[in-house]
């Protein structure tokens, strides 16, 4: 099933698929970073959570009519999705304040956003993923201004989805990093994973951290939190 | 004339007027910072060329139908203006890529924008003027979507204005700061300053930087420099 490596980032190597097809095999790593990769640790069994978990998520956006670029996982750590041109934006979406928007901007923690405030980064490790605005966005890369209209249009949908999936799993859905990504068509599809390493999620009774956060701030431990997610989707009556 | 001290910035005093109306008497001062403060000097005859040099520009902009707080210079280092409510946003307008924006997304300097590009920045100095996109001055400021619109076409019809003024000057102008405030009745108009400390200038001819980066960069005499400006804008047929 498996080809040659096409690259391999922090948390995923990517692998054509033996045939050359249009399609690609994502297999989750056990690595984790943070802080633009300057905390790293391994952590055995959560390349399986992260692909299981993504899985599941891509799975419940297809019945709600978002497109992804998510075919179906392959095995325990491997996930077969179509090939995109991955357009070099991070979209952030935030319902509330948490992480860095509260010490750039100085907003407390929790602060509610209503409508959600998305922001744009400029994928380039070099540079640190700075935040960027929309003309910024025209210059670097090579969207429109409709292409990302479409985005955020599609960014707010899927975070209507998402909402819905984390509170029937007992969870807050604080924030979330999405990347789209061109196919050969140049249609934009949702690409990339969405994980506890991509969303903020807090236990919708008593406010617990249960994303990468505990990693990141070294308050619990990643595979224990990342297990309760998985039992919890793999329970909601959303996720069937 | 002059009331008593408001409040007193890096590069001006404000005064209130004797009769405690609705005009301010700003002051300029002979002190230089950088780097958000980091980098200091004094440079005696500083506070009269950028009053002298700023009045004539606000005076220019008039003519050109742009309304301002500008009202009239009182003397070599003061002048009277309206008094606004300054909205705490820095509204940049780059024609061509200097400074913070080379850096910060690894674009070239000298790169042209076609359209001008324009950035805000969260006037807060705690927080080091960071950068935001759109969303985020809703949030931090009470400005709404309809004034943005309007500031934002505001500086660049301003910028077309000024890029006249300074052509006829033998001068490029690359990149600039506004700053816009309330009137009483709610009307926005520019207020602050607009000088060699909130522009970039370069010679028409040789490219040699004629602004505030001779001080940055330590590279010439910052009196020199903002003298022979407002000699050019004096001779300038434009600014008559
Ligand atoms: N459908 C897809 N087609 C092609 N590339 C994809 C697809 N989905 C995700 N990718 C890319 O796979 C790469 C590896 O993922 P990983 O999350 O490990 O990267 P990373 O180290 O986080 O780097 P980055 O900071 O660029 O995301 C990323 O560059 C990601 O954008
Ligand atoms: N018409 C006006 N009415 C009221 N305040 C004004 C007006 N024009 C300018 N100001 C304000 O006067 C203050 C003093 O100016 P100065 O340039 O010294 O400030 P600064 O140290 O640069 O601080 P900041 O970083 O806030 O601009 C600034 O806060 C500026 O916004
Ligand atoms: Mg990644
Ligand atoms: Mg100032």
């Amino acid at each position: 099933m498996k080809g040659s490596l096409l690259y391999e980032g922090k948390a995923k190597r990517v692998y054509h698929t033996a045939d050359e097809s249009d399609q690609l095999v994502l297999s989750y790593k056990d690595d984790a970073t943070a802080f633009n990769g300057k905390k790293k640790d391994e952590f055995a069994g959560k390349g399986r959570l992260n692909n299981l978990i993504t899985s599941k998520v891509f799975q419940y956006l297809h019945q709600h009519n978002i497109t992804t670029h998510f075919i179906k996982a392959l095995n325990d750590t491997e996930q077969l999705v179509r090939r995109t041109d991955i357009i070099p934006l991070e979209v952030v979406v935030r319902n509330q304040a948490a992480g860095s928007i509260t010490r750039r901007l100085g907003i407390e923690e929790k602060t509610s956003f209503t409508p959600p405030i998305i922001e744009l980064f400029y994928k380039k490790d070099e540079l640190n993923d700075p935040l960027i605005n929309d003309v910024h966005a025209y210059h670097l890369t090579d969207i429109t201004e409709q292409e990302l209209t479409f985005i955020k249009q599609q960014a707010l949908d899927i975070n209507i989805e998402l909402q819905k999936l984390f509170r029937s799993a007992g969870l807050t859905l604080v924030d979330f990093k999405l990347e789209f990504g061109r196919l050969k068509d140049g249609t934009i599809v949702l690409s990339d994973e969405i994980s506890p390493d991509t969303c903020r999620l807090w236990d919708k009774e008593t406010g617990e951290k249960m994303d990468k956060d505990v990693f990141r701030e070294s308050t619990g431990d990643l595979i224990d939190t990342y297990t309760k997610i998985l039992h919890r989707l793999e329970e909601s009556v959303c996720a069937k």
